[in-house]
């Protein structure tokens, strides 16, 4: 009998009417005769009113506590949901992240899943219960509750998934899968009916914001096969694997990043080792650089710009101001800057796909400050004010209005 | 070291202030040089919130998932107070009912404790840590999470405190402790410094609502001194325990139970077996019945009376209508009664109790429909109109103002 893993996220079962519209889409699930298990985050609010309970007590409240205490937000919706299947007529039991068997490390609160005792799980899977199981949640060895993090509740479907060897796992969203762009900013974007793991892993990372990108991670290392879709409308999503069986798109989609900040520094000396210490300080704090880009500058000196996140700039602007080697040298950072990529496996063996991009920008009298390629991805930076601007051009481009 | 548990109910940790004021108390207990075990209930409405979002999804929710649901109120109040204790200074752990060894039966909502599994517990106390643990809650042989039923963190710091010897089990409250009558009712009403387990058990029964009766029960089989106080005010409570060190007083407190309802079956034939067949019937369905009386009736009958909870009375009511042996007969019930006690372990040698009683209750013209009795108390019954004046008079003739 086929088993499949479906998650629903916090706004999916907000509400008791939401929670209903769940418990429908799970029961249809199991009687149309597959095995189901479900994972569900907290309900709506439910993290940050737990948040905001603590930080009246405490400004530092220990992590194990803070693990304790929001762990309770999905032992909520779990037994909720489980009674709203129960209702439906279907047997459904729920189970905490240790009754599922979820074993991580102690990192609470940023806990990794080191294996999942399945015993439980079997057990009930064997007695045709519906499982609702707590995401983001587990226990580590000294039987103390850890979180995944926010997010985590992806993470926890698919190693689930993973534990189980699902035929399939479905996250459930509020959109309706992946698609080309942003569908609320660009009215010709197109749902993808097939994406491979790589192409998610870009289009997460460059802020589609459909899945978490761990989960990805975890999804293509373990070869399970998702289906991102909506929990509102009753059709196909789209589906991520590690190859896909349509024909090779040039283009998977197009996407816009306003989290960068660009920060130059000008007039280095041209003497070895410089970047290297640059980046080896920002690394050692943990400061994700993204797109680097070296010039030459004046008089045998040259400027190193790189983007990080907006909330590392300030951060890392400080670091740069302890480093000797660039005492006296100007150092900007520009945060009105914003980082559009597209993204396709089939560009690799499309040379032209930059030029494309590059034309369509060029058309819209937009400026390419910064540009950064990978096999499957081109990104550019520009001023952010003409960002929505650029994501319709580069679309119209690349996936022409019918 | 001493080792002091403490319990704290749901609107003593209602919000965050009340949070730091128990912190203040178990913190202040602790730098005292005690070692100290706290059980806290669920936040103020948390619990009533729970079933609430239960009962919008199902008129019957698998009890199960009733446990899985409610046990995560506690679970947010003793994260809280464990952070506020940090906060104070005092390094504080916070542990569920299963990870402090809770293990119960699978009477799911109303589950009973069957051992304590002390080895964390231990260990925390070892490492210095003040532990609070969630009251109401514990895990059975399925590793399912169960709850004790309402009033069940009362039982659980009981139990807590026998399993793990503790010198002293304090049960802080809204009231400053056990009085001689309803203080918010009778002004002259004093406060016991003592008292024995059976007379609390008389005075929790009869309506007094300061302790639970199953945690009095337990604390005298376990010999568990306990300590009723107020968690507002700074000042000693009422001790219970198994032989008071005060001078035997006649009388420890006059209390009043609204609840009852009183049945009579008229004209029953005088043979035997009938009143047999009536309570047995009863007690086939868990209808507790309190104060009987068997009167001559005219013509060779009598007449039964009885009182039971004023819940209850429907169905008892229905079950006589199905006696065959009853037919005809008249069944009346009048909820408009109430049952005026005293309670004291000093009237078993003191036979001028009753009528002391009676008498404070003719001068104040109040009629006596039923009389009950026991080595610690006497009860009567009495229209509802009267009971405050009742028991106002009452307590005058044993604790004559000053």
């Amino acid at each position: 009998m086929p088993l499949i893993v479906q998650k629903f996220g916090g706004s999916s079962v907000a509400n008791a009417e939401r929670v209903r519209n769940v418990a429908r889409i799970v029961t249809e699930t199991f009687r149309a005769g597959n095995d189901v298990v479900v994972v569900v985050s907290a309900q709506g609010d439910t993290t940050d009113d737990l948040i905001t309970k603590a930080a009246e007590l405490t400004q530092k409240p220990p992590r194990r506590e803070m693990d304790q205490l929001l762990s309770a937000g999905e032992q909520i919706s779990i037994s909720l949901l489980a009674m709203a299947c129960n209702e439906l007529g279907c047997p459904a039991v729920s189970l905490l992240g240790w009754q599922a068997g979820f074993q991580t490390d102690s990192r609470y609160g940023a806990a990794r899943i080191k294996s999942i005792r399945t015993e439980r799980l079997q057990v009930e899977i064997g007695r045709k219960n519906i499982v609702v199981v707590a995401g983001f949640q587990g226990i580590c060895k000294y039987d103390d509750i850890t979180t995944l993090g926010r997010g985590g509740s992806d993470t926890s479907a698919v190693a689930l998934a993973a534990a189980l060897r699902a035929d399939r796992c479905q996250i459930f969203t509020d959109v309706e899968g992946v698609y080309t762009a942003d569908p609320r900013k660009i009215p010709g974007a197109k749902k993808l009916s097939e994406i491979t793991y790589d192409e998610m892993l870009e289009l997460a990372t460059l802020g589609a914001q459909v899945l978490n990108n761990r989960s990805v991670e975890m999804a293509k290392k373990y070869h399970v096969e998702l289906e991102v879709l909506s929990s509102l409308t009753n059709k196909p999503g789209t589906i991520v694997k590690e190859v896909t069986a349509m024909e090779k798109m040039l283009v998977r989609g197009v996407t816009k990043d306003s989290e960068a900040a660009r920060i130059s520094v000008i007039g280095v000396p041209d003497v070895p080792g410089i970047a290297f210490k640059i980046f080896s300080k920002l690394a050692a704090k943990n400061i994700n650089v993204d797109i680097i880009l070296q010039s030459v500058g004046r008089d045998g000196t040259k400027d190193i710009s790189f983007t990080v996140s907006r909330t590392h700039a300030p951060e890392a602007i400080e670091l740069l101001g302890k480093l000797d080697i660039l005492d006296g040298l100007t150092v900007t950072c520009d945060t009105a800057v914003a980082k559009i990529s597209v993204v396709g496996a089939g560009m690799e063996t499309h040379p032209g796909t930059a030029s494309q991009m590059f034309e369509a920008l060029f058309a819209e009298d937009i400026n390419i400050q910064m540009i950064a390629t990978s096999e499957i991805k081109i990104s550019v930076l520009i001023e952010e004010a003409a960002a929505d601007r650029a994501v319709a051009a580069v679309h119209r481009a690349f996936f022409p209005e019918e």
